[in-house]
């Protein structure tokens, strides 16, 4: 049985304020958990159905809690509980001037929809693309939508929370690591040199790359639309913000 | 002020039952509803405030009902309504065997979520995909969140509900049209061969692309994973539905 207490806890850490302040977050499911089960991240508490307990070899270090699928919803994130909740540790990186050294490396100037970041993040670690850089104003990387889109990846895959102006200034002095940025007058993806290592700024889902950015961006990119309407007369305005990402990642990788 | 009838009858159209009945669907925000009003969709009906019918040119032949932000609120399928709800006709497309001559065509083999199939539809869209082909299972491309998710490219795309199975078999016949299917045991697609002309099949979010399809499949595709993880000790393991579409469709068109 689930306390009171218990139940207050765990919801409270779908706040912001309170994962800062207790400096843990939640993630969910059959399919996730076993997953950071197995990473580095530090598994505090698990709440979760009999079976799953049973077919899951779990340290002695966590505390747990055998409870029904109808407790498991009072506590849970998702529109339908999936046997299994777990309280973790969130990890603290620290970036090191080293760090992004011959690497490729997203930086996302107010990314502000938690699907949309979770699955950049798990874009990322799919194209080996082990850090990911993102303005104050970007979406908690902790936040629940956030885990569960990550499928994981949350994981594997480093995310910092910087002052970009900051951050990007420091880099353009370093012509080795290129300012990528996608913005329409941009030159086409497809047959623009890449570099196997720089950084890739991806702009907010309806404004873009900020003014104050774009200045600090180096080489502007695009992808080119194949739309048979004309500009006028209807067509897509611009791509999601994860498919730009998952699209230039490609390019980037596939060379 | 709007009557108890129309709020029951607008909230009614976000269930599939009764959009299919009266053969409507509703669309919402100051940015879709104009790119709608200038489409050959038909809109029936529009629920605005003042200030959106005052700035929007708007035919005669359409309803209009000028209402508060508030009023809107008890309409809406969005978290927080947006100017303007269009009740508009949904378009009856018919599939001919010529249609998809000298075309890429996307398939859709059972994909579920709302916000994948939106922004399926506006890939399409961005890639000159005039044609999406869906399986009975997949989400109803006039669901509210698929048409949010669109982003108004539901007035662009001709989406057709059909039984996969007997379409793909009829197109196996066809050299012309290959049938490319993502599966994980697929060739690089970054070094194969791709026509300009075929069929491109999606498979569902969780399971890919059932059995039975996969027979039907003439050239298995797939996307390599970059991951610095071996397989085993954590590692994406695979993409969300929409990205690997952005992918596959940006490889075609590239070359």
């Amino acid at each position: 049985m689930l306390s009171k207490n218990q139940i207050k806890f765990v919801n409270s850490l779908k706040q912001k304020k309170f994962r800062e302040e207790h400096n843990l977050f939640i993630a969910e499911g059959a399919k996730i958990v076993p997953e950071l089960l197995n990473s580095p991240i530090v598994v505090k508490q698990l709440f979760a159905t009999s079976e799953f307990l049973r077919s899951h070899s779990i340290s002695n270090l966590i505390e747990r809690y055998e409870i029904k699928e109808s407790e498991l919803e009072r506590i849970s994130a998702l529109s339908s509980a999936n046997e299994v909740l777990a309280v973790c540790e969130i990890p603290k990186y620290e970036l090191n001037s080293d760090d992004l050294k011959g690497k490729l490396t997203l930086v996302l100037d107010d990314i502000k929809d938690p699907g949309n970041l979770g699955t950049i993040i798990r874009i990322a670690d799919w194209f080996g693309i082990e850090n990911i850089v993102c303005s104050h104003e970007t979406v908690d990387s902790f936040n629940p939508k956030v885990v569960q889109a990550s499928m994981g990846s949350i994981s594997r895959i480093k995310v910092y929370d910087l002052d970009l102006i900051e951050f990007l200034q420091q880099k353009t002095t370093n012509p080795q690591q290129p300012i990528y940025g996608a913005l329409l007058e941009g030159n086409n993806i497809y047959s623009e040199k890449l570099s196997a290592e720089g950084l890739i700024v991806i702009g907010n889902e309806s404004k873009g790359i900020s003014e104050e950015i774009q200045k600090l961006i180096t080489n502007k990119i695009s992808i080119p639309s194949f739309s048979h309407y004309k500009s006028g007369s209807g067509e897509a305005e611009s791509l999601n913000a994860a498919i730009a990402t998952s699209i230039i990642c490609s390019e980037f990788r596939r060379r």
